[in-house]
């Protein structure tokens, strides 16, 4: 049997409920796990251990809260938290304590989880790392921007925790860290209170280690039962594409094979997946993607970039001054190339139950001084299209090989249940 | 001649670009007015006299640092400031101070604003009224959520300030004012660093004491030249929309007369102002907007309404508790209600190139207690589009009563240029 700090939410949050387990006991399996491995993996920015006893006992003597009911959550540290430091990964906002919970936390809160700590981001959810390292091998990069919860996840530190993705800041680490990563519809999980990067990309969402989990938590959050993964799957009738995009020239070998083999293993076992090809409108979007990241956040951080310069990474900097370049008619076309490509994926999902896709270039990078490229990642953003990448594969240093399982906007539900059900095909 | 205070921005930011007038003599008449007005108006959360005073004299002695060089501003207290207090017009957030300007801000500091100080908002953008009187006649409310801004414009405290819409924030209060609101299309103006309350409504906008003036401020901020009205306009040729909305019924005696003034003053003067009627489609639109909004705020402020709900107004809780009541299936219809409810009003502005509406009830209501009704504003902040209002009456108590004129999503630039060609026939 696993250990309980290893146990998937969905099975810890059952046997709260059935009185078999207590929160307090999960949350020092959990802690367990954090003191024996957290100098390695380096996925906090800011732990209370404390805190969350505390929080654990109470709920243990209460009523049921909600689904969350006593389970331990990571917290991004891009995301406000009233109780806790919130630093944004800069020296800016160092001890940084918001007045505020962000709304997703406070209706963690409420659906019952304890927040165990604040996980590394990035540099204000940018390129420049944090100390966090990849737990399957701590030599490589765990991705980023969310590289904290990613690599607190895949660590058995806690079941799941909460992620923001403007450009690939959820899947990439997911995919880096052989875990479970749901970046949900643009806006179904509200994200006032997270450090705003660009209005029109900025995305919550969640990282766990199974699909179940994703949908439970995003249920817990926004109140719709039918992200919960219950029903009996219907994987025979799935119509899927498989769509290599037109970055696939950059697809690193191990991608590559997961791909291919994907869609051997889903073909042998009856099911349609068949190629499907972005067309020349798509060829330019990863462009567009970065011109209204860069407008945007240029914009965001103007008083960063401004007033506290010298406190920013030369690699921030750098971001936002080829933001500031970007000119007004610039960023107006590239909304407009956006704007025409959701037109035009929303027919494509006409034939298109889901599409799969790689989720990152390649296995997590070699080395701490980088968290790897999103450009798999970037269309999808900006298309506002729910996505989840589960592992597929291992690569030549024998880390895990992501691909994306990407939906209808709006239809996160069937995304979800679609992706429990294929998970272990693409997993193996 | 005008006192300086009364100066209009284009005016004054020419007459200091040419150096005959300091940025300092300018803030030193607009501070005076503050000092002989402000019991009476209570336009200011926060007033930073010689902080101000400080940066003007440091713009006189320095170069050119863009469109607002010298010119003194308000923000609204529900907008970040890192010098300033930013209490969100809630006793939750007092003496609250945040760590970075919101990025509006910034920006309008780089382009060389200088900003006076905070200017009353209601509670946290909704319905509680904070000290601010109407300065036509200070037993009336100036409206809100942008109450100071509007009252400090309308007195000449100065030319123009931030103000954000929600529902109807911006066009009533600068209606019941009688100054000129432009809330402009969603997300043209940056909203990172304002308290987030509906994340597909809120709307970073302006009040001043002219269109020019609302022009010049949002080309500053937003560096979009086109949006300073200074091309001769072709009003000849506009084709006019007069659109009375489903919510006509309850339109007051004064705007009815204002709006049927209008159509015949334009009428008159040869330019085609022919009725525009909105479909069936639209007749729910306002409740739409009321579930959108109220279920999305519900959730922005969650942990105010559940760690600090002692401290929230008893209305306001029970606008979040309404909130908390809309299904979410309820709020998707909503969605779908506005998705095609924004298709076909661009249909219809195949037709128009601007609709004219009421922009609220009437004139300013009696009475300290409540700011009056965003009914005539909701549909068109729900569907994103770029709208401004101008003084086109008085009502039976002598107070301003305000049209609306309404252009394409990201036509600002027209817009902006025919209300200024219409202001003078609409005021009269």
């Amino acid at each position: 049997m696993n250990p309980l700090n290893e146990l998937s939410a969905v099975e810890a949050a059952s046997r709260i409920e059935r009185g078999e387990l207590t929160s307090e006991a999960l949350l020092r399996a959990c802690l367990d796990r954090i003191s024996a491995r957290e100098t390695v993996v380096g996925a906090w920015q800011h732990l209370d251990a404390e805190g969350a006893l505390v929080r654990a006992r109470t709920l243990d003597r209460g009523p049921r809260r909600g689904l969350l009911h006593g389970l331990p959550i990571a917290v991004k540290d891009l995301v406000d938290t009233a109780d806790m430091p919130t630093e944004y990964g800069s020296p800016i906002y160092a001890g940084h304590r918001p007045v505020a919970d962000a709304s997703c936390v406070a209706m963690a809160r409420r659906a019952g989880a304890v927040v165990v700590g604040k996980s590394v981001t990035t540099e204000i959810a940018n390129y420049t790392p944090g100390k966090t390292a990849n737990p399957r091998n701590p030599a490589h990069t765990p991705g980023g921007s969310s590289s904290g919860t990613a690599a607190a996840v895949a660590d058995h530190m806690v079941p799941f925790g909460f992620a923001t993705q403007t450009a690939g800041s959820i899947i990439r680490p997911a995919a880096f860290c052989g875990v479970v990563g749901y970046k949900p519809t643009f806006g179904l999980i509200p994200r006032a209170g997270a450090k705003p990067l660009s209005d029109t990309l900025d995305t919550m969402g969640v990282i766990a280690r199974s699909v179940e989990d994703c949908g439970l938590f995003a249920a817990a959050i926004t109140g719709r039962e039918a992200l919960r993964v219950t029903r009996a799957n219907s994987r025979a009738s799935l119509r899927i594409g498989m769509c290599r995009t037109h970055e696939w020239p950059q697809a690193q070998p191990e991608t590559v094979e997961a791909f291919e083999r994907a869609t051997g293993r889903l073909s042998k076992q009856g099911l349609r997946a068949v190629e499907a090809t972005l067309s020349k409108e798509f060829a330019g979007l990863v462009a567009s993607q970065i011109d209204i990241m860069g407008y945007e956040m240029a914009r965001s951080l103007a008083w960063e970039r401004f007033e506290r310069g010298d406190k920013l990474s030369e690699r921030l900097r750098g971001v936002l001054d080829a933001g500031w370049q970007v000119a007004n008619a610039r960023y107006d076309e590239a909304q407009a190339h956006a704007a025409r490509c959701r037109a035009a994926i929303a027919d494509m999902f006409r034939e298109y139950d889901l599409l799969i896709a790689p989720a990152a270039l390649g296995e997590a990078p070699k080395g701490l001084a980088a968290t790897g490229d999103p450009l798999f990642c970037r269309i999808w953003t900006l298309l506002h299209l729910p996505c989840i990448t589960v592992p597929a594969g291992v690569g030549p240093n024998g880390l895990p090989v992501g691909l994306q399982i990407i939906g209808r906007a709006g239809d996160d539900a069937r995304l979800l249940e679609a992706a429990a059900a294929l998970a272990p095909t693409l997993t193996g």
